[in-house]
């Protein structure tokens, strides 16, 4: 142990009694080192705090020392939010997970951030209600985590993202203040909207020990259908047409040849490897809406050319159908033992484009590149499959992603739809934002974390950083 | 002309070349100094720039000679937002209005600043698209107004408010630099969210110069009803059991005695005077979904008591419903001619609390008080009327408004749900948001705008400033 860590550890014990909730021996800060991004960063202790007031203190102590403080939940981030990338303290919000009540009248969950996101979905379908936003970590993501990355998900398209249903939360400041931004109103104009600064800003401006989170009313019905395509063109033709024809599916997601292939191949779905496209479209709602509505998609998809059309008859039919989805990320994962997972997002009506510069660059860079995703609202998740010990490999794949980057900015998309910018996309911020865009933003940051403590190393570029994908 | 108005000109001259865009004639100034709340302030100059490089160029010698500047639009606002409080320069946005772009593919609207809300609704009608924010101003108000204040309107209960649509801006900063925030994707998680930072900050953080608003297919069907109820308890039970039911109305408003009573007097409309409460009820959607769901309304009102349900049978029967609730404004500015309208929101299940509350303090200050609003999100309109010229009166009403927004924060709820605050709010920020979640808004004003000359006077209150309705 090192004579800072030493000395930190004996102050860190004076604020949490606990000391079972202070970690610091080497496997423990191991385990709190690496993200589902890249690279790996030890922290000098980790603390799960329990309490708002364990959490302030932490914050004064290291604020007071200018010790590095990284919020973190359970770590599925895809671009490094809660890597200890300066060292100092992981401070682990896992543990705080006491509070998980509904508000059936006021329509509201209120969380502590260490509460699972799918417990929220139970806690409220429970109750007839819906937490919208479902990322596909939800099952092992904290709430805490999607709040600071502000987590996406197929529902996007007709629902939005985690930061459309959070309406107050409960923040410790930089400097160890609490405030209570928003409420449990659903309109709320007094002053600056924090609440959506905060959310989204990868536990960069303060950490989130309570949200306000506003639910709906569960749809009663859904019914989905899965469009197969032998020409990728078409399959952006059908999207197009769907969404203009005054539908708004609850799901529009896309697997591209190489993303049916892989699945085909970890674990045969009954998908014709040979087809370039496939759709999975969900509507949801009113029962009576909902068959009318997959009626009308199931037309759209004939007519601009589906060579096969499957609608699922019952609830497991319904699942066979979305599992083919699910397995693509553990079916690419096989292929090599590196995948590096993106989410530019392009205004949907350059989907097509997209999808001819993603082949340029498959082709350019000679990469193992899938694609699949939320198609309906533009956010693509391109995949590279690697494998990090070639390094000669993973130069061609910087590159390549770094083309991804542009080609979706110069689309007029953006960075990231859902997974945030951590350390993987800092490099890329200025090309979308501009000089005085992301000065902008770095002015709020020194104005509420003087010291930079929080979180630091995130978001903002260092002078001259690039895209590392080794270890060098 | 004073010296310095003068020596304002020629610079403001140099900088807009069309001179029938700048304005300083005593009768021009006077037109320019108020809008729809309380308190007039004469600039020193008008200017009406029509290019984001005459926005630029003006902010940037504001900015030089920190002489205040005040964006404005048709200044409909009802919390002194364009109240150009410390004299300097009014920028009326109005003739920024040659863009209104509806892009079906992408499911967008990009707009200037000056043009009418009631011309988005319109354009996007016309592709079958809706622009679902809706503020009772929206045939005068210009987007760029309903932006800066965040508006709201009946809709907001089921679509949410402006800030919600909102998906890119251009922005001209204080120091005369022009960001783009976000952009054409509903996705974007690429640092902070700078859009909805901006909007609702009321002009204090940057001229809008353009946005990006997201629209959705426009709901094929529309049902409404009315209910009346001899008890208001009554009412407030209905509103829970509808909003429990598992049914999202797209409209849910309510009427008090006083509000009927008004809108009989003024242009009858065949409501009884002795219900204690009108709702009225709007459902959206599928057609087969919308005969369903106001059946349960209608369903629902009974079981609870309401003595009488009216069902629109066509549009113009529709109409003819949401005729009451129209002139409720019009009918009650009839009594006296000083209308104090606040838009105090508290959670949905307060509502009768607060009713309670609002009939005390009628009571106390023996004030005219009428109660009306959008009660299925819980932000009610309690206007008080009154007339300004007696002093003794209106210092009756001060303490009366003081007391209201106390209680809406006393129950949880919030100063402003839609209109912002402005000048008229600005003494009770902290009671909301406590000394240091007022300090964490102010640290981004400053960081910001340095020189504080972006609509200077708003949001923030001075030191011991306190409300005051009279003028002396």
């Amino acid at each position: 142990m090192t004579q800072f860590q030493s000395k930190l550890l004996d102050e860190i014990k004076r604020i949490i009694s606990d000391q079972r909730r202070v970690l610091w021996e080497e496997h423990d800060l191991y385990s709190y080192s690496f993200d589902a991004s890249f690279g790996t960063y030890l922290p000098d202790v980790v603390v799960q705090p329990v309490t708002t007031d364990e959490v302030v203190k932490l914050v004064k102590f290291a604020n007071q020392y200018k010790i590095p403080i990284t919020p973190r939940g359970h770590s599925t981030c895809l671009s490094g939010g809660p890597l200890p990338v300066q060292g100092g303290i992981v401070c682990d919000m896992s543990k705080m997970n006491q509070k998980l009540l509904i508000d059936e009248e006021d329509l509201v969950a209120i969380v502590s951030p260490g509460v699972l996101t799918s417990q929220i979905h139970k806690a409220a379908e429970e109750k007839g209600l819906m937490y919208p936003p479902d990322p596909s970590s939800s099952g092992v993501s904290t709430i805490g985590g999607n709040l600071a990355e502000n987590s996406g998900g197929p529902r996007g398209l007709k629902y939005g993202v985690t930061k459309d249903y959070v309406i107050g939360l409960e923040v410790v400041t930089p400097e160890g203040e609490v405030i209570r931004t928003g409420g449990r109103t659903v309109k709320n104009v007094t002053g600056y909207d924090l609440t959506k600064l905060i959310v989204g800003s990868e536990g960069t401006l303060g950490i989130i020990t309570e949200a306000i989170l506003r639910l709906i009313p569960k749809p009663p019905a859904s019914e989905t259908l899965m469009a197969i395509f032998d020409d990728l063109v078409d399959s952006g033709r059908a999207i197009s047409k769907v969404l203009s024809s005054g539908i708004l599916p609850s799901k529009l997601e896309l697997m591209d040849q190489a993303s049916i292939a892989a699945v085909e191949n970890y674990e045969p779905c009954g998908l014709p490897t040979d087809a370039e496209a496939i759709l999975l479209i969900e509507v949801d709602g009113h029962p009576h809406a909902v068959a009318d509505e997959i009626a009308s998609v199931r037309e759209i998809c004939k007519q601009v050319g589906a060579r096969e059309i499957r609608m699922a008859k019952n609830d497991k039919e319904r699942q066979e159908l979305w599992k083919a989805r699910k397995l693509v990320s553990p079916a690419i994962a096989k292929i090599k033992p590196t995948k590096i997972s993106e989410d530019a997002t392009v205004p949907r009506s350059k989907i097509p484009d997209m999808f001819k510069r993603l082949k340029e660059i498959r082709a350019k860079y000679n990469i193992d590149l899938v694609v699949f995703g939320h198609a309906g609202d533009g956010n693509l998740h391109p995949n590279i499959i690697a494998d990090k010990r070639d390094k000669e490999e993973m130069r061609r794949v910087e590159q390549a992603v770094s083309e991804i980057f542009a080609a979706a900015i110069e689309l007029g998309g953006t960075l990231s739809g859902e997974h945030g910018i951590g350390t993987m996309k800092a490099p890329f911020m200025e090309m979308e934002l501009g000089t005085v865009g992301l000065e902008m933003m770095r002015r709020i940051k020194k104005a509420w974390d003087p010291n930079n403590i929080m979180n630091p190393g995130k978001i903002f570029p260092e002078p001259g950083q690039k895209l590392v994908l080794t270890d060098e």
